[in-house]
C-alpha cells in the first residue's frame, strides 16, 4: 500500500539513479568546459512573478499554495528556463553579455504534459543570454550535441526549424491575410488547407526532411532572397554539428516553438521515441522592460535514462579484511562492499568480485 | 520586483552552484565507493503514506495539495530519509540485507525549521538497512567522515550520543518513575532538576565533553555493567574515525534523536555554527508490520556550501580561433570561453587566461 505512488511520479532505483546522476554530471561537465556556469534557482517562488516569464497558461498546471509567511501564492516551478531567464535579467543583470549559464533541477506539474505521463521531470540545459546570432547558435547546438555524446546517447539527430519563417514571408514577398491559420495548416502538413489559404506557400511542405535537400528546396523557393541570411546562418550552424548528428529540417514546424525567434531545434537519440531536448533563439525580458536576445537548449533527463551503462563491478571484502586493504582498493577505483556479519556473502551483496588472500577474484 | 524571492528560498549563483554540485558529487562518490547505490524518490507522494514514515507532526509543515488525478492529498517531501526507508521496505524489500543506499535531493517545508530560515533544503546521505550493529555504525560513521573530507570540509568533529541510555538504566539498575521528565532535565543539563527527580543520574551530566574522558566517566558511572556492551561498541566506533575527526560525547543529548535507537551522532565542521549533518541507528517499518534495524547519516548540503573552492580559471578564445584548438584545450582540462562577436573581451567574460598565437597567456 505505502509502495504506491501517485500517477506520474516514480522512484528511481539502483542502478538507474546512479546512471541518471552520471548522465547529468557528464552533460554539465561539457557545458562547464565551454564556460557555462551553473545557477540553481529555488523549487518555489512567487506565482505572479514566475507567471510573467512562463508561457501563457503554464501556471495553470503548476502546483500552487499559499505561503503562511508572506500570505502570497507561491508556485512550484513547472519549468526551469523561466527561472534562469529571471536570474540572468535580475541578479545577473549587471554581468557583461553574453552570460553563459547552465542548470539542472526537478520540475513539477499538477497535470502531466501531453504525450508524457510524467508530472515530475528533471530538466537540464544551457542558456547563452545576450546573443541570438549564428555564432551563438553554432556554439549552443554544438554544446548540446557534445553533451549528449558525453552522456552516452548514440545516434543523435537534430531537427531544425525556422519559427518566424511564415511571419517573415507574410510581411514581405508573400502577403497573407490569415497568417495564424496558414501557420496551423503548414504545421499540420495539410497541403489542401494551405492551397486554400495561400497556395504560394505550398512548396514549404515539400521543403522538409534530410537537411541538405530540404535547404536546397528552401533556397529555390526563396526567389526574392528575403530568407538568404537565415538560410546561410542555418547552413553554418548545421556545418558545425554535421559530424556529430544526423540533421533534418522542418522549416514550418511551430509546435512548442511559439516562443522561439528565428531558430528552433529538437534533439532525438537512437531508440528514443520522443525528443530528448530542444532549444533555439528567444528573448528575455529585462528588468527595465527591454528585451534581450538569447539562445539555449534544454534536455529532459528522464528521456536519457537508459543511455549510459555504468560499471557495476563490486568487490566483496570478507570479514576482518584490513581497513588499509579496503582503502587502497577504493583508491584504485574499486567499489568495495564490506561484510559486516558472519553470514554475509558476495552473492547476497550482488558482488562481482571477492578479495581473497590479497588478490581480486571474480565471482564464478 | 521579479527578483524578490519568498523568505527561505534563494537562487544559488556562480560560482556557488557549481561548488555545491561538486560537493554533492564528491560525497556521493565516496558513498558509491563503499557500495552505497543511489535511489531517487519523487518530490511528491501520497500525504498519508508519507506521514506513516515521518516524525510525528512533520507533515504539518509539508506543502500539501489535492491531486486532480487521484483526488487524494499529495505532499512535497519535507525530508528524504522517510522516502528512502519506504523504498528499502517496499520496492527493495526482497533485496538481501544489508542494503546500502545513498540519496541526494531537495526538500520543501511550508515553515522553516527552528534555527534555520531555509524552507528549501538539499539533503544527501547514506542508509544501511538491515543492521544497526557496531560494525554497521563503524562503516556509516567512517563513510560520513571520509565524505566530508572529500568535500573539502576541514576540522570535522563528531558528537556522539546514546539516545536510549536513560531508558536502559531506568528499566534496569536505576529505576525512575518520571523517565520523560528526567530525560528532559538531563537534555537541558539541569543538575537541580535531575537531583530532584533521580539524583543517581547526576553523574551523567558530567560525563559529557571530549570523548575519552567522558567515556571513562561513563564507565565509572556504570557500576552494574548494564552499559558495558554499548560503551565497548561506542569505543570501537570512535577508534575507527579517531584520525579523521575530533570526537565528543554527550550521552544524554536527545534533541532531534528521538527516533534513533542506541546510537546517534552529529557532524560539525570548522567555522560552521550549526551541524552539517547527523545520523545514527534506527528502525524501519517493513510492509509486513515488522521492524528492521538500520544505520545512516544525512548531510545538509547548504551548510557545506562554502567549504570547497573550485578552480575558476577560464581561457578566452579570440574570434576565429580554430575549433580544433578549442577542443584540444578542453580535453586538456581548460574551461574555454569563445568570443562570439568582435567586441568581446577576456575581461568581460571573467577570463583569467587568453589563447594568443598558439599559447596560453595569463590576463594581467
Amino acid at each position: 500500500m505505502s509502495a504506491l505512488l501517485p500517477e506520474g511520479f516514480r522512484d528511481r532505483l539502483p542502478p538507474h539513479a546512479d546512471s541518471a546522476a552520471e548522465i547529468e554530471t557528464r552533460v554539465l561537465s561539457v557545458a562547464r568546459s565551454y564556460g557555462y556556469e551553473r545557477v540553481d534557482p529555488p523549487l518555489a517562488e512567487f506565482a505572479d512573478g514566475l507567471a510573467t516569464r512562463l508561457k501563457a497558461g503554464a501556471l495553470r498546471d503548476a502546483v500552487r499554495f499559499v505561503d503562511p509567511v508572506s500570505q502570497r501564492t507561491l508556485a512550484i516551478r513547472p519549468d526551469l528556463t523561466a527561472q534562469v531567464a529571471r536570474v540572468a535579467a535580475t541578479r545577473m543583470g549587471h554581468h557583461p553579455r553574453p552570460v553563459r549559464l547552465s542548470y539542472a533541477g526537478s520540475t513539477l506539474r499538477l497535470r502531466a504534459p501531453e504525450l508524457s505521463p510524467k508530472r515530475e521531470r528533471r530538466q537540464l540545459g544551457c542558456e547563452l543570454i545576450g546573443l541570438d546570432s549564428v555564432a551563438a547558435a553554432r556554439e549552443v547546438v554544438g554544446v548540446a550535441a557534445e553533451a549528449l555524446a558525453a552522456a552516452g546517447a548514440g545516434g543523435l539527430s537534430i531537427d531544425f526549424t525556422l519559427p518566424d519563417l511564415v511571419d517573415t514571408l507574410a510581411a514581405g514577398p508573400l502577403p497573407c491575410a490569415q497568417v495564424d491559420e496558414l501557420r496551423a495548416r503548414l504545421d499540420a502538413k495539410d497541403a489542401g488547407g494551405v492551397a486554400a489559404i495561400a497556395p504560394a506557400y505550398l512548396p514549404l511542405i515539400e521543403a522538409a526532411g534530410p537537411f541538405d535537400p530540404a535547404l536546397a528546396k528552401l533556397r529555390v523557393f526563396d526567389a526574392t532572397g528575403v530568407l538568404t541570411s537565415r538560410l546561410d546562418g542555418l547552413q553554418a550552424i548545421a556545418e558545425a554539428v554535421s559530424g556529430l548528428a544526423t540533421l533534418t529540417l522542418d522549416p514550418t514546424e511551430r509546435h512548442g516553438f511559439e516562443y522561439q525567434s528565428w531558430l528552433g531545434f529538437s534533439l532525438f537519440v537512437a531508440g528514443g521515441p520522443r525528443e530528448v531536448g530542444r532549444g533555439g533563439t528567444y528573448t528575455v525580458l529585462r528588468e527595465d522592460g527591454a528585451e534581450e536576445p538569447a539562445t539555449g537548449f534544454t534536455l529532459y533527463a528522464d528521456q536519457l535514462g537508459q543511455a549510459t551503462a555504468l560499471d557495476r563491478r563490486r568487490l566483496f571484502l570478507p570479514l576482518s579484511t584490513p581497513a588499509e586493504d579496503g582503502a587502497r582498493l577504493r583508491r584504485e577505483g574499486w567499489v568495495t562492499v564490506a561484510a559486516l556479519e558472519p553470514g554475509d556473502t558476495p552473492e547476497a551483496q550482488l558482488c562481482t568480485h571477492v578479495w581473497r588472500e590479497g588478490s581480486v577474484e571474480a565471482v564464478s
